[in-house]
């Protein structure tokens, strides 16, 4: 029943790697769901001496793209070398020799995006590049599909997790910009050239990648207004605190009839906004839509198994797409093996709030059936004194199962000091 | 060279009159992007009385569904009239009859998921729901797309508008959990028996639909431990603040290796927490993967115009599916009239922060010139008091013109009494 879908990996970095194990480790289950064995046919790469996670067998390896791009036999490249040369040419030969393309190319597609959508169009094939964007964060398929019957207004993004993290540094723990790029380029956050993601370009790319989407124009990074990080002194950040504003590098595209307005810089942003609170490497896309009206995509927006993610999706659906089946199956199979639990098995933390008289030896009692029950306090609230009548006692615990919980309560309500039934509500850290 | 999809709608409420809408007024759009002319052939409805925005002519309108179900010209019918019969037999039949189906009803869904969707693959047509949960947030096709790759190991939402109303009113405004539900009555957020948005049942239902797709698992709300929001007090809210708590209705799905466990109660999220910044009637849902690591996607939860942005999107993408043609294009025809706004016509808030010395008529200098480029100022900071060197002055302006202020920025970096080039840093509030 299975049909096969042969896939060229151009591109054997971080992301090709972690892509090339997902593949892998999960082929039976992708087969189960969508009656599809996706199989890797080739490997391109000009290194195969540095060692990674997976290393395919010889006879998956060439250091000759041709050997993918004209391959009859392959049905779908996914192209992730980056940068502008050989990847246009190895993304049109493809398209051109009707494979199906995946890429994680956001400086080129932040060039050539519409000529390419047009090229798979002509050739009756598709481009897919959820991972040239904000990582996992499905903002493409999004404005392609989930919200593609709005016209989009606004799009403000953090799109660029180097930048995030140093100003988030800045902030959080006051460093200069030196210092806070230092930190990031020793916690790996920073490549050794930093300056595309400092002065904004790469964020530019990826704004001009979803805003051609958004707005079905032909938009590219030569649009933009834009502004780097390395300007902002400590004490900037200092002052927007004091006014109650954060600094972020937002990319922005907003549409007031139209006219379209494109800009990267660092802004600030209102203590509160959903935006400030995004930090470290962390992605968001916020959206306004005629129908929608306001919504947020946050996720993780770089990393091997973030961008693999996306591009793994794109390998399934186009997959699907292609495999020349009529109908195209819900990803969908029961599995067996998996089991409900119990709601007495429930573990988290508690808050609890007993009604009980103020008498000494009460807290005593409470806490000593609690402590029966494998139930340990995190921190106390018992703040009204009254002798004559009943108050209020609040207990945080650590970590416990619902049902201790449940019988240390039913004990608790007994006693004679304890006045009405307890409240118990769950913590969620 | 367009096709033609035949749609059948049955239940002409709040978001079945957005969708027709929405669908007649963007028609020519979606034809130009999809090569596909969605046409509305029949709308049912037993109330033709009440006004809505948009009427049907005559001819469109019928009360007797089977006039749709079993119309061979009719491709698509789309579900919106919710609860269980005659929706179950509305949707049954019209898969069986090989149409395709796009449905809000989550409480069908919540009990009958994998049949229907079952159905329709044996009938090679396709069933949509997006609409069911959560409005235009895109987290079924997130789950069934988009984070196909993953093994999902954490689901936390905020599934419902109405209770995330009320307890953000019983937070914000220190109500009582009596007023603040009469609140939200009064605004329209509360039905007339809002038992099933309080017991915490409307959640339950949804999130056995997503966690139904998240663990490919049988799930329905039977399977859940349910508490609503009814028996929150005003002190427990007031007692989570000192603790460093929001309390929030969650709707909570996580897998151990094979044992999940389901639940949807009222909460302690820590501030600081994305979740405990949701506010009033939005949704949000958190996800955790083995690949994309943590996401969130938020936006409108309910709504007609949320809802039929779901239902729009579905009706494209299963549209394209069923349009009969082998390649699915892309949405993508570039809009000739859009045009790119130039850098200097940006409108804005600005951060300025000048740097000049501490005499008498310097500030007075700074706003005269401000005043003339026609910025005017929100607050200023000036807290150092230096004669004998410069200090930083710290100005938030209202709306100003980017030309402007550039003009103005240059004159006052002419002043001999302003020592180092003037910060600016744009603000989004």
């Amino acid at each position: 029943m299975s049909k096969k879908i042969n896939i060229g990996i151009i591109g054997f970095g971080v992301v090709g790697s972690n892509t090339c194990l997902v593949l892998n480790r999960k082929k039976e289950l992708f087969s189960r769901y969508t009656g599809i064995e996706y199989r890797i046919k080739k490997i391109c790469d000009v290194d195969w001496k540095t060692e990674r996670e997976w290393m395919p067998p010889e006879q998956l390896r060439t250091d000759n793209y041709s050997e993918i791009v004209n391959d009859p036999e392959i049905d779908m490249v996914v192209e992730l070398i980056g940068k502008f040369q050989p990847a246009y040419e190895i993304i049109k030969k493809s398209l051109e020799n009707g494979k199906a393309v995946v890429t994680a190319n956001k400086f080129l597609l932040s060039k050539k995006l519409i000529e390419l959508i047009t090229l798979a169009n002509e050739n009756n094939t598709y481009l897919g590049f959820e991972a040239s964007v904000a990582g996992a964060i499905p903002i493409i398929k999004g404005l392609r599909e989930s919200f593609a019957g709005n016209r989009i207004t606004s799009i403000i993004g953090i799109l660029n997790g180097t930048t995030n993290f140093i100003l988030s540094a800045m902030t959080r723990e006051n460093k200069r910009f030196d210092d806070a790029l230092l930190l990031a380029r020793n916690l790996g956050y920073a490549e050794n050239d930093p300056s595309l993601d400092i002065s904004g370009a790469d964020s530019a790319q990826k704004l001009a990648i979803i805003s051609t989407y958004a707005f079905y124009h032909s938009i590219t990074d030569d649009d933009f207004l834009i502004e780097g990080i390395d300007r902002i002194e400590s004490e900037d950040i200092e002052f927007a605190s004091e006014l109650g504003y954060r600094i972020k590098l937002l990319a922005m595209a907003k549409r007031l009839d139209n006219l379209i307005s494109l800009r990267v810089h660092p802004t600030l942003v209102p203590e509160g906004h959903m935006l400030s609170d995004v930090e470290d490497v962390y992605n968001a896309v916020y959206l306004e839509g005629d129908l929608f009206g306001r919504s947020l995509l946050y996720g993780e927006g770089a990393g091997g198994k973030a961008a693999s993610s996306a591009v793994v999706a794109d390998i399934i659906e186009i997959g699907k797409k292609i495999s020349g089946r009529g109908h195209l199956p819900e990803i969908f199979t029961i599995e067996s093996d998996i089991e409900i639990q119990p709601v007495e098995r429930i573990e988290t933390r508690y808050y609890l709030r007993f009604t009980a008289v103020d008498r000494p030896g009460v807290l005593a009692s409470i806490a000593r059936i609690l402590g029966e029950n494998k139930i340990s306090i995190a921190s106390v609230i018992q703040k009204k004194e009254n002798p004559e009548h009943a108050v209020p006692i609040v207990m945080l615990t650590h970590r416990a199962v619902e049902k201790n919980v449940n019988n240390a309560i039913r004990e608790i309500d007994k006693l004679s000091s304890v006045k009405n039934p307890t409240q118990k509500i769950r913590v969620e850290d």
